[in-house]
């Protein structure tokens, strides 16, 4: 199979890497508009060549894989969808659906589309972030499967089972809804986070000294690449809003009840927080 | 050395594995109030032996090591203390120091206890949550060392350098501040996420299916035990608080600029949280 990887990023350059490593491809074509990473995607080895001509790059694949951030991908998915051909099939790997599918909905080619979120990734981005083995074991949200059509969606089954990925349908507005109560509120937390440790500590020795495995994790997520996020926040903006929300409501909640010095309701909060273990491991 | 441990949770199970590991301890003798840990703490061979008796456990030992949370510390570190002789050295591995230091200030064995905090651990507790290596390459804060006897600090020093442990020196208050702002307020994140996600995403399944990496590290602290946070939330209330606000007015702020939709703000926040890459690995 020949894949056009269009952004080779963290999630396009770990996606070469796995689809070459399972033999799924054997070709990869790299398309990305800087020339500090089309040069970065050929030294690591994550694609075999660079085209530049976008048309051209399409029309080489059996699979087009779209892995920009999320406002590049409103307007390079359509050109990607106007050079594509009933042979090929065309994903996206963004982390908002509602708007980019609405965007595309009335595109002649749309049955040649399915619309992926693969639930995998990490805060470093570029063509070096790219890593080995990261959709193993992962979850794969495939969204409005019926827009797409059947050997469509098969094909792509087929790519992301044999990757050991789990499958999972949604709708676009079931999606966009989970995952920013999921995964876009950590980011935002985690952002809050750092902001609010570099405004009280001012020591930076201190932070380095002190910081702990927890404080580590908690606060990792804060390394994300503001090109990748604010366009998820953008476009995902409404179901961020009502999340951050219920956010705010917790933590004033837990101030208030620090505040007056009520402790046994403290303990209760922090039992019933404890309850995410159940669903996590 | 004869090694007493009082509390025999994570970090006393810990220690314990890693004193015996590195051959500083030739003999530990476990204290607990629970059967249960007792009974654990023997079976998983953290340590040698249970003692019933306080004073007994404590007239054995070289070392003494006080693990209990941190309420019950207050009452444990002046019963220790009673029983402590010249020759010997009583630390506490606790997450708040100025209280406990007030509180056994004038003790007159006080010179022979130093008060440290080991910024290492997990969100498990208890026996079975303890691990070989917890605190190798991590940092040990030493507070108020000046308090302590020469030789008692000395043998600390050479204990914990062993364990590969980096040795900072701060005094009580600067330690509850500084902990509240790198280590307190991200446990408290972490609930109020839990919270959060409990409270909005009402489907297990889906937050099961979705939840990534990022998910599971920022909500991993929300694992931890009310038992252990409590009283540490209750001894640094003040501190705690203070960042606790600063953190809300973060959110708030972020809230207000995604409200607005001013995206070039939301961009310039990230890339300030983004300098936390700098302090951070």
């Amino acid at each position: 199979m020949v894949v056009t990887i269009i952004g080779i990023g963290l999630i396009g350059g770990s996606l070469a890497l796995s689809l070459k490593e399972s033999g799924l491809a054997h070709l990869i074509i790299g398309v990305d508009q800087s020339l500090d990473n089309q040069k970065q995607a050929v030294a690591l080895g994550l694609v075999d060549e660079i085209e530049a001509d976008l048309a051209t790059a399409v029309g080489r694949a059996d699979l087009v894989v779209v892995a920009v951030p999320m406002d590049a991908m409103l307007s390079v998915l359509p050109q990607v969808l106007d050079a594509t051909t009933e042979r090929q099939v065309v994903i996206d790997v963004g982390s908002t659906k509602a708007t980019l599918l609405a965007h595309v909905d009335s595109h002649p080619n749309r049955a040649r589309f399915v619309a992926v979120h693969p639930m995998a990734g990490t805060e470093y981005s570029g063509p070096s972030a790219a890593v080995p083995g990261l959709f193993r074991d992962k979850t794969l949200v495939i969204c409005d499967a019926a827009r797409s059509a059947e050997d469509a969606v098969a094909r792509v089954e087929a790519v992301f089972g044999r990757l050991a990925m789990h499958l999972v349908y949604m709708d676009a507005t079931a999606h966009d809804l989970h995952t920013a109560y999921i995964s876009h509120i950590s980011h935002i937390t985690s952002f809050a986070l750092a902001l609010t440790v570099l405004e009280k500590e001012k020591e930076e020795q201190q932070i380095f000294a002190l910081a702990s495995g927890g404080f580590e994790s908690t606060v990792r997520l804060a390394k994300s690449s503001p090109d990748m996020w604010v366009p998820i926040f953008r476009q995902n903006r409404v179901n961020v809003l009502d999340v951050l929300d219920e956010h705010i409501h917790q933590l004033q909640h837990l101030r208030e009840l620090l505040n007056k010095e009520d402790y046994s309701a403290v303990y209760q909060q922090i039992q019933q927080a404890n309850l995410i273990k159940k669903i996590l491991k």
